[in-house]
């Protein structure tokens, strides 16, 4: 079985056209458009709009001046504008539902879609770029693949809804916007839309980990918080009136210095990192606001928890050292989960075979944060099995970089053996004795 | 002696236009077209765009990309069109020039345009707002009074314009861009316009000073240097390959508690603020660019270039603890230069008797930087007399604050002493036995 | 088998005393005389002084005037002056040797002595304080459970001279000197005492980890680098002339944070400690001399040479900012070796069935750093077997802290089951096909 | 009038003693037993011990444990033990009275004693080591030319006690301890010791200003808050339980930075300096304890408030940050006090003239602190007059350096000088029409 030449081609185009309209989390417009619009073609139900979120569980959604300018721009660029009005607010994303009518197991897939806030290297020796798909949209690039990984869960649609006739229970495929930031899975998740999932697939395109090699169960990602610090301090005259400043911006030297110097925690890797820092309005100015984007990681949420806790002590001491205000806000959270054991072996098999595919392993993967761990939660608390799979690349670059492309190769691999998993979930299923198509109590 | 109502009115009119439509240095498209087209009207020459500019010896000038946006607002905004061309790549301001026919000599006022990058109070409490005339852009505020300085210029154009037939040599009026920043006097400086020039008076309306108070001969200044630091690291994500990176922004945090830290000098007053920081593309990506926005300043220039040297140390230091590169660029500077004493009587002679005036002392000022000195230089190398005047306003909030607001009634103060003091400078001039209408040899 | 209630006895006593009388590395005169003379009562020979060492290859010896005065304290406290004397300039540490005059292996064990350089808890809920063995030598104290390793060694020492006619071949013990900053097993390595070893076991106390557990090949230590840094800059009167100071410990408080603040590794853990600061002579008088004593440690060689290489940039880029001079002195190090795997079961069979042993592992344990990491280094190169074994003690305090104190009970089932151990050494490596007794070839 | 060269000779014997047996402050047990030794030997009254001082003013006072080690190191150098004993807890220093047995004023003169805690130079380029009188205690230099102060004190003392028969009133020579970190005044004011003096005079020699220029009212000294802190955190393994520990060592870097980054005053020169951090006890252990000396200044008693009152924040702030506890202990202060201008006329008469003397200035000095000023504002207080005066030397390194050495050629100038003082001292009164000899109102 391999694809057809021309569904093999479309995976190129979809993915090329996702990554030269890169949208960051929340302000996936034009990609949720563009996502909706096929898979009604192809006959699927779509659930968007706030149907799909819990609204107070969103974490991390940008200023409502944001979001109108980019809901302008998204039609600017082609989004369908009745969709984008129907977003609003930034309920951005797509959860598609394919309904065979005959019994069987709800089998869920998950497919980021937004993109990161970096530059794109705009240099011929980058791909994108010379080929002339590179961002047009400024601070906006999709360094991450999940331009990737949207053209994927197309291509599963497209499949799926082709072979419809052969296929029992329940399709379902979440196009998840905001997962930089691990924001946008929270409030999927509280709707209810996983309470009766059976078998759930999380995917990534993974670089540097060598062309075609799987992890079925990829458990590296670690705990994280986001989360934002606002300094207010008093402005004043910095030739004429030093002393009557209160610098919000030593204070943000300073946390900054002392954040990542939180000792490490023997229990297991720590990470923290403060990505962006922006103060002060003036050269002449004591500046009287400074703002820090800041994330904590941890190998457990313990660890995640300790690097957490002691970034608050050092936030409000600076603010204490420097006699000003300070304001910590939570914009983005992941725990960790680890994949069902019972379920690699079946996709390890569905795998195995699909051309393109080198060396599989069921445990690994890279250490960042997902908030698909939200959703592998919800699912085995509620009975089903889940797991996160990773496609290996041959890239030179790696994730989050102003260089990074993937390996278009990669697109119909994941189609085909994801395709496969849906085709053998029930007999999988039926062969554990689990009782799908509806909840079955938790492993323990 | 007094103005007639109806230009203090306008002064008043053309002060809050200004304000309302405030434009940061080498930015002034709007404010210079109305003041050329005001100039124009009363029969003035004018001298603008690159002609007036040495353009070798201009700092701190905006991208491209900020000028053409400016250009098109400033259009927008009801700026003259071609004039706004004719100053293309940020050639703002003017300089006035009304040639008597008489033999006499040339006397010279500067008064600056630009605004402060600042973010203006909007809140009932802060009259321009309360009274309809805040700033409608974005980041630029008159919070330095030179709204009130262009319009004191443009006042004495008007006084002067109506009594030219009892004056004698030529009077020139630099509508100075880019004050801010220390910036903008050196190229209008270096083309040569000051060469001429026997009797020099810069103007500064000065808060908190006591309504009325004038000082005749400010000497506070301090010399100054303005300097961008831009580092460069290397990106990486902050999860997965914390190792890999080169984190500017640790570097720009560590210089910026260093530059503060530097030394305090025994032999007078020093300064220093780091009053912008903006680093970093995204929270889980290791920072690989910081800019800092810094000054340094000095009672004296010696101890200015003290604080500058110490400075690049800090700033190479902290690349080097990082591995990352780094580029510091001068984009203003401004040195000292002390009034001429053998002018003071006479200025101190002219604000005399002007309603209004309160104390006049001959000394003091605030302890800010101007280019202004730069000005006042050259005249004097050139034989000229120079001085910078002061004129004191009761206002509650200081210089550069959110909250910055003028006495309007102190506009019509400059207007009629700086009248009085084109119409009595051959005389004293000749009192001195000073050769005027031609250059003569520097005082010691 | 139980070892004799007076033996028991015995070894408290000699930890005790050692306990009294901390002495940290290179400075343990009295204890290494102490040593020395119990075990020449035993009828071991002794190898001490400089034939025990290869000078060049000493690494963070004291300086001369500490040595002088630790001398003399040595000879007031009890050490044999003739001994004292042989040890000169910091040559501690004892190798014990006995010929049993049969043919056999080498049988090799490491037991460290020196104390750390913490000041003791003097309070009644620390048990050497309320039973009278507190230290008596300031800032000296046995915080790691060295003094009970010495005393395992002289019970291993007694039992084994007792049972001489059973055994065969040669059985070395080492009093290793200095392993507080990973230094002194570098030059006994270097002077060629383990190249003959068929077996080695090195032996440690620990806390905290459950009375009487073993572990038989502890694989969690840090490979790490020991290093002083020395800052130079320029006094000034700090009122009078700030700005004629160059300020060393401007230098060393930024260095200090920057260091804490060296990236994590997405390798595997790593670790920074600046641990003691030292700087400045006068409260107004700018430091020109500031001292750091640093250590970096990673999981692997790897990652404990990228903290080193990154703190020396560090270290040279805060010099760099405060126009100061620095030097970096590398005072000690540990590489990271794996136990002999092939020699686990042994120990663990010797382990088992001692009294007061519980739970057995044949791997895990701390994450400190060790030198005995060389001497296994060696003994395999050359051949033979090596392995690090914990003793587990169930304390409330960690390692390293002014309450720590070991249980003694510990002490024998060291004893008892390091004599198993070379009671049936010829017969394991005759098992294993070994030729023991002379060099073989190093293991892949 | 010359002094005897035998006396010239005398005061350069004096002051090397002294030198080299330099003594820091509150431990000048064998200079003061030296001084009172000769005082009484001249026929002076000595006040000193517990009686000398107001105990519960005193300031800095050293830990019981240095000052017994001191006592016993001084009587080892030649102190009478008696006295020593009398001087107890640092109850050092003398005040020497002259009672002439005539009506007339109380004329009181002030030298100060101590040495600093600097080590001194030994090297050959350094007069005091080439010629053998370099100071023998350890980390303890006159490096601010106390040593000489002390010998004109004695010098004066001795042409007093000649030339009693000439004199009225009363004289007082106050040899004052613990003059550096401004804490020894204090005490001694509060004892009442300068509620009856009419005319005050401090001393100080001063290097880098032109051998011979005097300064007669010495007023740039500036107010100053000396204080130190603790911070005591949780130790911990560093390689073993990073996380466990609570670090000192970063709270006090990170406040040592911002304490040197706390912004300068508009109203005038501030100083801040952090002399001395010591922290941490071992390498491998995360410390536990951190100890700063800082000390603040202000051109205005305000100034160095506002400076102190800042610092208060940073120090706080720091231990905020890291989760440890603090303590600020202040352990001396200085306030500005203008000399008596109706004075200052007879005090250049008194200097004019004098062989040694060159150019004679009112004002101006050292940007140094001093505890005097609670002397002179006490005098002032009570009616009295009180000025400050400068010896100038023409020296090549500057005072509190390592190098600092005095022109023994000024000890004269200082003697003759002010024995000139006490010989005009009630006629120059009476010429102000005050009456001396018991209280007056203060001047305003």
């Amino acid at each position: 079985m391999t694809l057809p030449a021309e569904l093999t081609q479309q995976l190129t185009t979809w993915r090329r056209d996702f990554h030269a309209h890169a949208e960051p989390g929340w302000t996936e417009f034009r990609t949720t458009s563009a996502i909706i619009e096929v898979l009604r073609e192809l006959g699927w139900e779509t659930v968007y709009g706030p149907e799909l979120h819990e609204d107070s569980a969103r974490l991390g959604v940008p200023a409502a001046e944001v979001l109108a300018r980019e809901r302008e721009r998204a039609v600017a660029q082609g989004a369908d504008p009745e969709l984008v009005e129907a977003m609003g607010e930034g309920f951005t994303g797509v959860l598609g539902v394919l309904e065979t009518g005959r019994q069987g197991p709800v089998v869920c897939f998950r497919f980021d879609i937004d993109s990161n806030d970096l530059v794109e290297l705009r240099d011929d020796s980058h791909r994108p770029y010379a080929e002339g798909f590179a961002s047009v949209n400024d601070a906006a690039m999709h360094g991450c693949g999940h331009d990737g990984h949207a053209a994927i869960g197309l291509g599963l649609a497209t499949v799926l809804a082709e072979r419809k006739d052969e296929l029992s229970g329940t399709v379902k495929i979440i196009f998840q916007p905001a997962e930089e930031g691990v924001r946008g899975a929270h409030s999927i998740v509280a709707a209810g839309w996983f309470d009766d999932v059976d078998m759930f697939v999380a995917t990534h395109l993974k670089s540097n980990d060598g062309k075609g090699n799987i992890v079925t169960g990829s458990d590296g990602y670690l705990a994280s918080t986001k989360f934002d610090v606002v300094y207010t301090g008093i402005g004043a005259h910095a030739g004429g009136d030093p002393e009557k400043g209160r610098n919000a911006l030593l204070a943000a030297a300073t946390a900054t210095l002392n954040l990542h110097a939180i000792p490490r925690h023997s229990g297991g890797a720590s990470r923290i990192n403060v990505g962006v820092l922006s103060a002060g309005e003036g050269r002449n100015v004591v500046p009287r606001r400074a703002v820090l984007r800041v994330e904590t990681r941890g190998q457990s949420s313990e660890i995640n928890e300790y690097m957490f806790e002691r970034a608050k002590d050092v936030v409000a001491g600076a603010a204490r050292m420097h006699g000003i205000e300070h304001e910590v806000t939570v914009v983005g959270r992941a725990d960790q989960e680890a994949p069902s054991s019972q379920l690699l072996p079946y996709i390890r098999a569905c795998f195995e075979g699909t051309p393109g595919v080198a060396e599989i392993r069921d445990s690994g993967g890279p250490a960042g944060s997902e908030d698909a761990t939200a959703m592998m939660k919800r699912v085995k608390e509620c009975g089903g099995l889940a797991t996160y799979v990773q496609i290996g690349m041959d890239t030179s670059w790696g994730h989050h970089t102003e260089r990074f492309d993937i390996d278009e190769d990669m697109l119909a691999v994941g189609v085909e053996s994801e395709l496969k998993i849906v085709l053998g979930a029930a007999e999988f299923l039926d062969s554990l004795g689990r009782d799908h198509g509806e909840p079955v109590p938790p492993e323990a």
